[in-house]
Formats: structure tokens, C-alpha cells, sequence
């Protein structure tokens, strides 16, 4: 997210107001980050969940904090602060939302203090969590984009960015555990919260494009309906998880930052890889 | 690497023949590989400096046997077969050499049988891996290909192809403990290991492309010297590395096994990607 619309509104709002300002404070461990980016969003419910001391640092996107971009040339958002050395006096950069949230999974494992390991500790199925991120990152989250951000000149039809979406959230739903309601059964983890962002944000597509997500009403899903209801069962755990409520803002300021995505004129990476038919950086 | 080219001699030769004949017999750790492909390489070499007793099964991609498709029905390679419950007696697949990779790592993790593991254990320092990692295989990989596929008729001379290629390696170099040889000083780890079968493959781009590879010689780095120093010592070490030796097969075979490539008119996954100018699969 190199480049930010000028459209959108600089702060939070909302639940995600309140959490920021409870986290306002002065703190080496730092999250820099941007209310309506999904990304960061990822890395801000792993620091909730595991109730990590941190300070929120919402970035203007019209004007970086100087801070900021000494501690991450790039600018991009989620940068994490980590303390390091020297009693945790130098600072170092990470980014990459995976990347920081398996960071702050391992750095913070005392399960005494910070509750379960998003990662299950079993080697198997801890790379098994790993293939199915890989395909959240680059087919479900893809797949996001190449829908909200159709169009009609566009050489697909609104139809196959809906049926290749959908056919993508199934791939996963037959992945999940059987009772649920998390990908891991009982366990609320990485694999889950790595989705959650865009899972609130569906009905920007709801709202913006013709026909909607088009994920079918219970009952309604033939001979797909078993893994529909498991898929309708996680959706709701993760609309009603604490710590995804939290780090949302208003919904209509959602929808003022997606009408570009909507319109396909924005300038964000994300959407201009998706814009070029090219897969997310 | 769901097509490959026909003209590719179907079994290891070398080295590499005889590491797969020693491992040879029956066993359910299984890893199903092609002994061209550098992210098999990058699996293999993982078996082979954690000592990790395994069965080296090579996949003849004109007839890929029943048991290899009823594991993995894509039939990608590398593939894992992974011994689960049951003393073992049920296989479970995993695929994607990273995370192929990090698995046998946190599998074989008693480091008075298996060695060091191949990430540090300071969670920052894990995650600076995971983000070269990442600079790895996103960008000094996919300069690889857009370099050894580059022909007359590309929209890019090849003189940016190398340009680009070389920065990105300049930028890892930067990255590298001072001293060495290898990433993060005198352990050897997993950030060499993502990396070390394109190196092999270096030479490659020297018998293929006017010009070659381009890394400066001894002493013509200029400004740069210092960093291309440090490179030379890295790639040094990585040739005479006898895991990176004994998986390597005769350098005849390469240069016949990627004529394709330097045609660009490869069918694998990974050269159609590239042709398209997508990012890698």
C-alpha cells in the first residue's frame, strides 16, 4: 500500500477509536498503521487477542510522521516497532503483515500470560496452517480484489469474479474443522485472523457490485450447502469475535474508502496489481 | 511445475544419483522430487544437512506413479509425504518448499541428532529471515527467470533483466552478516538454503545469455566493491557446501534442462509466469 487515495479519512473511528485511544501511550513496542487497511488490520487483532502491551500509531497517509519512516524508509503499513537490545532502547523494522504476526505469536508464547499459540504446536499441523494462509493470501484475497474492482470493460464478467471467489472460499470451507466454529475446531487462530479483515469487508461488495458476494442463504446452497453452512458458521464467529469488533471502524467510512476499489481507480498496490491481472505483492 | 518439458532426461545423474540411490529404500517420510527443479533442491538439501532418514523418490513427469498422485492429485513437486498417527502408518502431503522446508525444521528440531536448527531462535531475528526469505523468492527469484527467459522480442533489454537481478542481489548482500560466509554469520541456515539452487544455476544465465550473469570479478566492483565481496564469499561458500554438492546433478543436464527457459518457451508454471510478467506462482 505504497499509495493512499486522498478520498479517505485519516483516523479511526468507531470500536477501533476507542481501542486506538486506550493505546495512545508511549510504548517501545509500536504498531504504525491505517484504520481501513486490512493488512494492518491482521496484525492489530494478533496483538488484541494476545493482549500484547503496544502503542496503536495511526499514520497519516497525506503526511508520515518523521519517526516513522526513519524506522522504515518505505512508508508502508503495517511497520511494527520491536524493541531491541540494550534494554529495548533501539528499535527495528518489520513488515509484512505474516511476517509480524507470526512474530508477535512466537516473541509473545507465554501462554500464562498472553493465553494459546495461534500456531498449534504439532509440526504437521502447523505447516498445514501454513499452506491454507498461502491459499487465503493468494486466491481468497485475490480473488477479493478481482471482484470488488470490476468492472464493465473489464475482460472477465462479473459472474466468474463471483463464481472464482466463491469456489475459493468453498477450497478453504472443505479444509475446516467439522464442528468448528474455527478453521482448527475450537481454537481461534492465525489461519482464522489471517482472513477476518476481509471477511468484514464482503459486504463493501455486497453494497458496490450487482448481485452482491452471492454466498447462498441457509438452505439455499444444494449440493454445496454442507459447506456452506460450515463457511456461514465461521463468518459469524469472526463478525462476533472481540478483538476483529474492536480494531473496526464506522462502517460507512468503509464504504467511503472502497469507492475507489469499486470504481477501479485506485492507486494502492493491491489494487493496482490486481488492476494489471497480476498476483498481490 | 504442473508441465514439464519433454526433453528433460527423466533421473538424477551425479551426485545427486548417488544420494538418491542411497536413499533408495522404503521409508513413510517420503519426498517425491525432480531433480531439475530448484525448489526441490531446496527441500532435498534440508533432508540432507539434518540428517533427516527420509526416502528420495524421484517423479518421472511423463508417467507420475499412483501412489505420488493419490498423495498429491496436483502432482506438484516437491512434495512431502508426512507419517502421521498411527505409529505413522498414515501419510498426509504437504507441498510449497517453503513450507516444506520450515516443517522438517520444527519436525526435526533435537539438535543432538539433527544438528542446528535452520532459524535462529531469537523471534526477531526468525522473522528478519522470513523477510529475506520473502526478498528471495519475490524478487532475486523472479529476476532470475526474467533474466534467463529474456529474448530479442521482450518489451525489456537485457541489460535492465541484469540490472535488476544484480540489484536485488546487491540488496540482500547489504543484508548479510559482516563477517560470514554465510546470511547470518556462521551458522548456516535457511536463508542460504531458499536461495542456494539458483546460485548453482548461475552459470546458467552465463551459458545462455550475451553478456552472462554480470557480477563484477575481484576488485571491479567499484563502489559497490564491498558488497560484491561479501556476495563472492556467500556463493563460495554455497558451492562447496556438501549438501548444496551431493543434490546436484551433472551441469550437462542443466544446460539441457533449461534450454527451454533461455528460449522462453518453457511450459512450467514458473516460466509461463514469468512470460506473462506476473509474479511467481
Amino acid at each position: 500500500m505504497a499509495t493512499v487515495d486522498t478520498s479517505i479519512p485519516p483516523k479511526t473511528t468507531g470500536a477501533a477509536a476507542k481501542l486506538a485511544a486506550a493505546h495512545e501511550a508511549e510504548h517501545p513496542l509500536k504498531l504504525y498503521g491505517g484504520w481501513f487497511c486490512p493488512f494492518v488490520q491482521r496484525s492489530w487483532i494478533v496483538l488484541h487477542e494476545k493482549k500484547i502491551p503496544h502503542q496503536y500509531v495511526e499514520i497519516n497517509p497525506y503526511k508520515k510522521a518523521a519517526d516513522f519512516l526513519a524506522l522504515n524508509p518505505r512508508g508502508l503499513v503495517p511497520t511494527l516497532a520491536v524493541p531491541v537490545g540494550d534494554q529495548g532502547k533501539t528499535q527495528k523494522p518489520l513488515y509484512e503483515s505474516s511476517v509480524i504476526c507470526e512474530y508477535l505469536d512466537e516473541a509473545y508464547s507465554d501462554e500464562s500470560k498472553y493465553g494459546p499459540d495461534l500456531l498449534p504446536k504439532d509440526p504437521y499441523e502447523r505447516a498445514r496452517c501454513r499452506l491454507w494462509i498461502d491459499h487465503i493470501s493468494n486466491k481468497i484475497i485475490a480473488g477479493f480484489y478481482r471482484f470488488i474492482q470490476h468492472t464493465p470493460e473489464k475482460d472477465y464478467s462479473i459472474g466468474e469474479a463471483r463464481t472464482n471467489f466463491l469456489t475459493q472460499i468453498k477450497t478453504l470451507a472443505k479444509e475446516m474443522d467439522d464442528s468448528g466454529p474455527w478453521f482448527l475446531g475450537e481454537t481461534f487462530g492465525l489461519v482464522d485472523i489471517m482472513l477476518a479483515p476481509w471477511a468484514m469487508r464482503l459486504f463493501l461488495i455486497d453494497h458496490y457490485k450487482p448481485g452482491g458476494v452471492g454466498v447462498p442463504a441457509e438452505g439455499q446452497g444444494g449440493e454445496d450447502e454442507k459447506l456452506w453452512a460450515r463457511w456461514r458458521k465461521w463468518f459469524d464467529a469472526i463478525v462476533a469475535r472481540q478483538s476483529v469488533k474492536e480494531t473496526w471502524s464506522d462502517d460507512a467510512l468503509y464504504i467511503q474508502a472502497y469507492k475507489r476499489y469499486a470504481e477501479d481507480t485506485t492507486n494502492s498496490e493491491v489494487g493496482q496489481a490486481t488492476r494489471k491481472g497480476q498476483k498481490l505483492p
